[in-house]
């Protein structure tokens, strides 16, 4: 059992405060809108500024939300697992990602976070997908990328009992990649190349 | 019906000879070795250099190889559709591609070739799934990205009626995605995360 803090209460954060809650995991909800949390009653909700109780802190938020996070929560975030789900995308344009090309969005906030340890995952995940458990008939896999060992594996066994798997995707550095597959998996949903329910499933 | 040449005669270009014989197509196989065409006997073969008879060129060959291409191949390419599939791996580190980040193979090709029409295709699927048609138990989905629809729309209804389905991902800038994506692929099937039989499939 971890503790599981969950900053958003969007879709995303939602459907990952329901799998935290599935892997038997101490959860609570920060959220600026407390009218918003619709999670389980089992969830603590805290508002958008109280101390976080996760030693797992899911940043479950736009990407241009991340600024206000750090602003608010950089010197708690330091000694824990923070991550990160965020597709940076121009949305002006979908045609670009906003961070720089050779870098990931998990890269800069590694980089305002120097105290904690930083995950991408969740990034590749429609919200519909983590809440079902599947993609079509297939089991959904959440990638996670980070340079801590013991931090992936924490995740990992957060989430062990959950609807999901959790694939280990490498590095920190794969986030980038991975970041590049959210954006891919947006355009194609956007264009009805994939459903919003569905996109990638990794066999 | 269209007329296909297949450059290389690896996995892959086995498997896409394959897909467009399925289709119906005219097949052209080009292989340095004749000897390891191993594809059905209704496909035409030629050595390297021989002239292309495709209006649809694949380059199905690893991408240090598309220098000697662009060389020996280059006039004849003009005003003809080419399909890069190539993963521009540095395979010494398996850490990064070896194109600048805000490029990728497709695009340089693309600039080598200005009288041709370049698409980024089959980069993300592993022979074996073009092969068999199936990622697991879900159809296989050959991303395809470029400025021309159509050509896009060429190349889509060469393979109507062969056992994958082509989706359309976009511009020629989405190569740079579909590239990280193969990468991230290869980097999961290499430290067995996946399978080189499977991969990602699209739903």
């Amino acid at each position: 059992m971890a503790t599981i803090s969950i900053v958003g209460s969007g879709n995303m954060g939602t459907a990952i405060a329901g799998l935290a809650l599935a892997g038997g995991n101490d959860v609570q909800v920060v959220a600026r809108d407390q009218a918003k949390v619709a999670v389980d009653p089992a969830v603590t909700t805290a508002s958008f500024g109280d101390a976080l109780t996760g030693d797992i802190v899911v940043l479950a938020l736009p990407y241009p939300a991340l600024d206000d996070v750090v602003a608010t929560y950089g010197d708690q975030l330091a000694g824990r697992t923070v991550v990160d789900i965020t597709n940076p995308l121009d949305f002006s344009t979908f045609d670009s990602l906003v961070v720089p090309a050779d870098s990931s969005a998990a890269a800069e906030l590694a980089a305002k976070l120097p105290g904690a340890t930083v995950l991408k995952a969740f990034n590749t995940n429609f919200a519909a997908t983590l809440a079902s458990g599947t993609v079509g008939d297939v089991t959904t896999t959440v990638l996670v990328a980070g340079d801590d060992a013991d931090a992936k594996a924490a995740l990992t066994a957060a989430l062990d009992g959950s609807a999901v798997r959790v694939v280990d995707a490498g590095s920190l550095r794969r986030a980038r990649e991975l970041e590049a597959l959210g954006f891919l998996q947006l355009t194609l949903a956007a264009g009805e190349r994939t459903q919003w329910t569905t996109g990638f499933a990794l066999l």
